[in-house]
């Protein structure tokens, strides 16, 4: 293959991780959302239809091992391509977290309203943005951005501890709350996940543009 | 790099593959053993404890690029050394998971002895042995035993649905159990994670023989 060629097949590949971004970003948003408007048909569309992420990743996969396939790619080409699979593998997954807070959602909605928890969409909000930009930082190899992306997972943290706190209190007041505390609980702790995988993706743009591992040293991250 | 030469670094790879896995293995079975044993000193270290496997990752991740970078390798290489690198990450998230039940078990061994959730030992066996035989059937190519194991999450599944129904009847009943309850009912979800990362293994190893994408097709597993 022409090296021409390959970057315009390089060029699709980081589009179609966007569109897999993009994707999964509004699933995530509309499950959170069909859960605070007690939208239980919502809730149950988002828990049903995960095909189209699944069909996306494995397309992606395709297009990765193409890649690596029909060229001897340079040493930089190859950190791209490796750090694409596991992008592709984060945002799957990321979509797996969709599902199972929309199967929360579900459950929640089986019970009268419980005091709106505003954390959970503001949790949700900094891993939609987290999620977004991290892929922003893959395609434009903006190692700046993805390190401010590292730090906010521990915002995304402490809003899960809170989250915890007070629906522990709910439960312990009012045994009667305790099925929907518990879906809620759980529902924050899928926003965490989603957190941790945009890190992940921040993560492998940093190994991409300064070819260096910064997993496990979060410390040195400011 | 000769073919031979390529050989050898491949078995090594392997082989650390192997340790990887043995490794977290006994993690997630030491947390496990460290909450059903009350000992808090154990759990407490398996907690501050994950260096190692996030050394070896790294270490994993290296030896792939390398293989990649040194020689253009054969389509049924490339399968195997973007496998190696999925199942790594598959391994270092294994060990995630025997942290977090360590902190969990930190938090529930603050409080009296619950009646003994036997249900949470057996599912740990499972998921324990999934991640080794899917490790095995890596290493020796073998389907058959990679399919069985998709098989087995199943069963995990149901063990985890069970645990949380008995542990929402004891928090229903008496308050004072919320928080321990709480605490192994998240345990419950590590090992179901871990299930989860074994069953992605099972799966890449399936790719890998028959070049073949099984994954979001359980339903045609036997």
């Amino acid at each position: 293959m022409e090296r021409h060629h390959f970057e315009g097949e390089l060029q699709t590949l980081k589009n179609r991780l966007l569109n897999m971004g993009a994707l999964v970003e509004e699933r995530v948003h509309r499950a959170i959302q069909a859960l605070m408007e007690r939208n239980l048909g919502a809730a149950e569309e988002i828990a049903r239809t995960d095909q189209e992420v699944n069909e996306l990743q494995i397309e992606i996969d395709e297009r990765c091992l193409r890649l690596f396939a029909l060229q001897q790619p340079m040493a930089s080409d190859l950190r791209l391509i490796t750090a694409a699979m596991k992008i592709n593998s984060d945002l799957e997954r990321i979509g797996d977290q969709a599902v199972n807070i929309a199967e929360q959602a579900v459950r929640v909605l089986a019970h009268p309203p419980l005091k709106p928890i505003i954390d959970l969409p503001r949790m949700a909000g900094i891993a939609e943005r987290m999620t977004r930009e991290s892929l922003d930082a893959f395609v434009r190899k903006d190692a700046t951005l993805a390190r401010a992306i590292l730090a906010r997972d521990d915002e995304v943290d402490e809003l899960k501890d809170h989250v915890f706190r007070v629906l522990l209190t709910y439960m312990m007041a009012d045994p009667g709350t305790i099925e929907r505390a518990l879906g809620l609980i759980l529902v924050s702790r899928h926003l965490e996940r989603i957190a941790d995988h945009a890190t992940n993706i921040a993560e492998d743009v940093i190994f991409v543009v300064e070819a260096k591992d910064v997993r496990h040293h979060h410390e040195e991250v400011g």
